[in-house]
């Protein structure tokens, strides 16, 4: 029994899985003992921030953590974009990251590097095994940061993972379990007080991992007592809707749009939310969304389940507001399916049309896709997942993390050109799992979202050199032949019918497809 | 002017011709500048891997910084594996990474990180500028550190960047050069005692980037008057070699070779390199490559100009040593190339043969290529880039730098499939800038590499599942297809015939050109 057997007997113990991996020499024994641990699923991808966008997609869905492997700081470096992303969609996460064995790193070896200092920006809990008879409480302090919502960054030396155990105990340890929600009653009653006041001048606000389904439900039913809008925010991890769920209105990412917003309400209950602010400072702008003065009610944390505390403000807000209408959940609408040519709004409501019962969409459509979330309110019952962190290239890798937790469920991923090109090896494991994802890649062959924020920012005139820094026609990628390299099959569609026969076809089939849509 | 302007102005002033840049929007007032500095040249990348990749390439060959221009911490993180690299290779680079406007940081958006953080592991220099007065000067600082074979990270405010200057200088401000090597005469002095001492029983060996042609054939004189032999190490930024230049024996990188070859050797000169250890250490095997008692001398640092110091000690070593043979280039000799099916050894005639004329072959051949070094010593001369870092995917983002570094010569990027499935975006960089790169990808269809190094740790009996993480076969990688859909020409070759007709063709017609080499 060695250090890397008792982290994988460990992990599994807790619960873990599936493990997204892209081993080295480093990490030989782990995946060695991948082996003596049938109960973890180890899964390869060709880059690492596919692992980490994997794990994120994983724990948004199935609320367990998935397991990370990478090697040594540069395999870590290479999924941290994606780490911040989990992290800030308070996604479990068990990163398990090889380092040199504990006496070799003296003597600076070309892939040493500062491990723990590479994990810090991205983690909330970092720690470097002392030996392999600590790795096993190691693992399991790991799956309890992971299960308050944490990213936990395990740093596993070499001589760790190969060590025998000198004490090899009864049974694995056990993870402390992520304390029981405890409701701030002062900010019940507070919140309730201030509902009541401002009727349809209040907005509730979802924010965190904290829109579930029974927390809309029960958020829709305060509202319908005292005429509160519900809303979650812009960047979310996951939000249950379609027909037969509580709808939200999502904060548009446009500031304009978001303070227009946002001018209706002098009150805001924020469950899990932070007073909302610009995605990014423009100058001569003001930084945040809410008009001055507005007043702000924390109701419970980002991690937290808002369950208890959303239930006290029923009851509380309710003891006076129960003349309100009863809240009333979406019914089912699907429109027409838009033909001709493609155009972002004839894309929203062929989406509200085509999205499958019980379907996972992993939204990550920027400028083309502005319009989808307001379209799909009523479309069949479904998860939205958002790119939490605003670090792109998050869609594809997360996908294959959903369809992973979820089989039998379908993913849909909506992708633009420019964020799917980050990395695109994610759909060489959808391949690999034979996961039932079909991607839309919109080509609008150009970063959009910034020739947009040119603007935004104060540059008037943007000049020729400046401008081919925001173009993609040079060369045109071909998503259809990049797809078929990764191993998946793939298609193009020029007109909205051609998107139709294409999606129903993929969706019929199952296993991984993308579909070029060229706008 | 705005600090923007101004950052971009000083570093064209201080000599930075290229940009890599992959910006977002906390950067659109960079990306503006570069409309008003023509001096500096913007090269669009896919991701930020290959921004870094391609400065390190870049460094490699020109011995100057090109800047990077990277969104945030995200973007950061995404080419921190590639500087990882380049710091072990001792390129000069200059990272320019915007932030969020300094009063927006503290409002926690979506996309704000610790950069200064994220930098810290993978640099050598890293600061935050504190507003556009200040840009300038730190612009000049960075390149100073730069061009003392550093890593130099600067975070630029979004605030910083779009603010006027209240002061615009007459001139930019010109960075400080790197102090003049120092000659250290007490090592000199031992190291000529030692090395008339050991006679054959010596090695030189060069380390960091201190293998230029000078100091090579400095090492080589002092070698034939003294008996030793002139080394180099595994993984090092860039030799020229081949005809003309003197050679170099590369430490081989399975430790049992690299023992076995430093066996015969008490004495080490170290040029810029340490004492040589195992890439990885290994259970119950010793770390440390050279035999016990081996005696060291450190002649000059990784980063340091060696020809002072390699002519003191050629100017001491030859006064007793003078009746030693003349040193002796290596002669052309091109084998035949090698016909029917494809192996390593015929390929790396093949190379002997094929290399071009002041070529550039940037080397991530791993368990493929164990020969081609050894085989290539009296191809046409040409300079070998070898993975400095041992962080993976690194040979085409190199080769994109390296190619925009030297118009008119040749790359040549040998690449395993493993590894160029890191950072493929690297092509539709070629694709875009029209760079003459050849790339031939080696395609075995699995990490090699870690099934040998499976035994070297210890792990004797490999299971399906763990054995499945080092397959690449479900599904195969068609890189035909693969570096299509990146814009670039491909092709497949399955004998040796079809390798060389089609690589003719590649060098033939220029541009970037990906050739699969089915092993």
């Amino acid at each position: 029994m060695n250090g890397a057997q008792a982290l994988l007997g460990t992990l599994a113990h807790n619960g873990v899985e599936v493990c997204f991996a892209n081993p080295g020499t480093s990490e030989m024994h782990a995946v060695a003992a991948l082996q003596d641990t049938p109960r973890i699923r180890g899964s390869l991808v060709l880059f690492e921030g596919v692992a980490t966008g994997a794990a994120d997609g994983y724990g948004r869905m199935s609320g367990r953590p998935a397991a990370t492997l990478l090697h040594l700081g540069p395999g870590l470096a290479n999924g941290l974009s994606n780490l911040h992303n989990a992290r800030r969609a308070c996604s479990p996460v068990v990163n398990v990251i090889g380092d040199h064995a504990s006496y070799h790193r003296a003597l600076d070896a070309p892939l040493t590097s500062d491990v723990e200092g590479a994990a810090r920006p991205f983690s909330d809990w970092v720690r470097t095994t002392a030996g392999a008879d600590a790795v096993a409480g190691d693992g399991a302090a790991a799956v309890a940061a992971s299960l308050r919502g944490q990213i936990a960054s395990l740093v596993l030396p070499a001589d760790a993972a190969w060590s025998p155990l000198r004490d090899v105990p009864p049974q694995w340890p056990v993870a402390d379990p992520a304390p029981a929600p405890v409701v701030d009653e002062l900010a019940v009653t507070e919140a309730a007080r201030l509902l009541r006041d401002a009727g349809p001048r209040a907005a509730i606000l979802f924010g965190g991992r904290t829109s579930n389904a029974v927390a809309l439900e029960l958020a829709a039913r305060i509202a319908a007592s005292t005429g509160a809008e519900v809303l979650v925010n812009t960047h979310i991890a996951r939000v249950p809707r379609g027909a037969g769920r509580h709808p939200a209105r999502k904060v548009p990412y446009p500031v304009e749009q978001a303070r227009e917003l946002f001018d209706r309400f002098d009150t805001v209950v924020l469950v899990g939310a932070a007073p909302p602010v610009p995605f990014f400072a423009y100058p001569d702008k003001r930084s945040r969304i809410a008009r001055p003065g507005t007043r702000f009610v924390e109701l419970c944390d980002a991690r937290a389940d808002p369950e208890p505390a959303l239930r006290a403000l029923l009851d509380t807000a309710g003891r006076t507001g129960a003349a309100g209408p009863a809240a009333r959940p979406a019914g089912l609408a699907l429109p027409a399916r838009p033909t001709g040519t493609i155009t972002p709004d004839k894309l929203a409501a062929f989406l509200a049309n085509v999205i499958p019962e019980d379907g996972i969409v992993v939204d990550e459509s920027i400028t083309t896709g502005r319009s989808f979330h307001a379209a799909t309110a009523t479309a069949r019952p479904h998860d939205w997942l958002s790119g939490t962190g605003g670090s792109i290239g998050y869609a594809m890798p997360v996908a294959v993390g959903a369809a992973m937790a979820c089989p039998g469920r379908r993913v849909l991923t909506l992708e633009s050109d420019g964020s799917g090109l980050y990395m695109p090896q994610a759909l060489w494991t959808q391949a690999r799992e034979g996961l039932d994802v079909v991607t839309l890649v919109f080509a609008n062959r150009r970063y959009q979202i910034l020739r947009n924020e040119m603007a935004n920012v104060g540059v008037q005139d943007v000049g020729e050199r400046a401008s081919a820094l925001l173009d993609l026609t040079s060369p045109v990628v071909d998503w259809v032949s990049l797809a078929r390299g990764l191993g998946v099959q793939a298609t193009r569609a020029e007109t909205m019918d051609e998107l139709a026969t294409a999606t129903d076809a993929a969706l019929a089939a199952g296993g991984p497809t993308v579909i070029e849509v060229l706008l």
